[in-house]
């Protein structure tokens, strides 16, 4: 059954792929599973009929015959459960590929988006410039921390996995700021993540919809 | 094998139950698995052996033979998967559960955690009394929506699950603000899990050690 998922009709970073909607088609494609996408708009994400399936009104959600899933993370787990190329047969490595899905979106993932509320939703305040610094030494503590953990590994560890694919696209979401080429290892994680043709053809997928026309 | 987890030697919120190692004893506690803890000072969490084990420097983690792990959502993801009584035996469900528990740490704590480092790191700031209101209205705008889609319900979906544990956990820590209370079926709802006995037995496990003598 091939499943739906939903995203934006127009998103606001067009087709930079920042969209959380990119994470879940990486996931589909690392896995070989085609599926079908609703565009929506951000009225109809507030609308009744998508709260119903995503209480947050936001978009990506994933739905399968009689299962509705919202969450990427949760939806790139489900994905890593049913196919193989995302989790790793060992029960151990598993488990650990699976603390680091939850580190990209707890731990990595909190405040890179407060430095994004803070230089767009917070940029016309009086604070903005002298608060600035300190949002961006936060998000710099959290990347010292991964960067000495990664060194020279090629992935967080071993293969290539759901944890990967969720950290490159949390990380992705630094590039703008500068602060991701302050950290040459992860820089280079992230160009590899986005080098895997799985990630290439989920990012050509959403910039078709989402590129300035 | 009886597992380890680590916890603060003196926890900052004097035993208040907010540290993060009360989710991962609340699992314990409702898989009935008896555990050990070996507690840690904030200078021996930033130590090379501890950072070995978590990369960020945190507690809690699980140690459990050849496995170790961090961050607690993949900690009780773990138990939950292992044990009866935290994820429902459905497929569909039992992946509705896994997206509640993503939702807490990633769509609920985010904000909540903001309004804590709004009100503690950055009380002393210039911006802090005319910021704060912006904070809290995020946080309102989350709760609001998790308010409407649990309505009357006893649970988020169902039984009770890994995902309401850690989605009381995560709304425990607004309770001081003030701000729980303004949604009483959110309040009564995390009453209703401080009221399990499996809550209660972690809740004092944590207070032995972390209240003020």
């Amino acid at each position: 059954m091939m499943p739906t998922i939903t995203a934006f009709d127009r998103s606001p970073d067009q087709g930079r792929g920042l969209a959380r909607d990119t994470r879940v088609r990486w996931a589909l494609e690392e896995v070989g599973q085609a599926y079908e996408v609703r565009y929506l708009s951000s009225a109809a994400m507030k609308a009744p009929d998508h709260l119903a399936i995503h209480p947050f009104g936001q978009i990506p959600t994933y739905e399968e015959g009689s299962l509705c899933l919202f969450e990427t993370g949760s939806i790139v787990l489900h994905l890593a459960e049913r196919h193989a190329g995302l989790l790793p047969g060992d029960s151990d490595a598993r488990a650990r590929a699976i603390s680091w899905m939850f580190a990209a979106v707890n731990t990595i993932e909190p405040p890179i988006l407060d430095l994004t509320t803070a230089r767009i939703f917070e940029a016309d305040k009086p604070w903005s410039a002298e608060r600035l610094p300190l949002v961006k030494d936060r998000v710099r503590a959290r990347m010292a921390q991964l960067s000495a953990y990664l060194g020279a590994a090629e992935w967080l560890d071993g293969a290539f996995s759901a944890g990967d694919l969720l950290m490159v696209s949390v990380l992705l979401r630094l590039r703008m700021s500068g602060i991701l080429d302050e950290y040459p290892n992860l820089a280079a994680y992230v160009a590899r993540g986005e080098a895997r043709p799985a990630y290439a053809r989920a990012f050509a997928a959403q910039f078709a919809v989402n590129s300035p026309s």
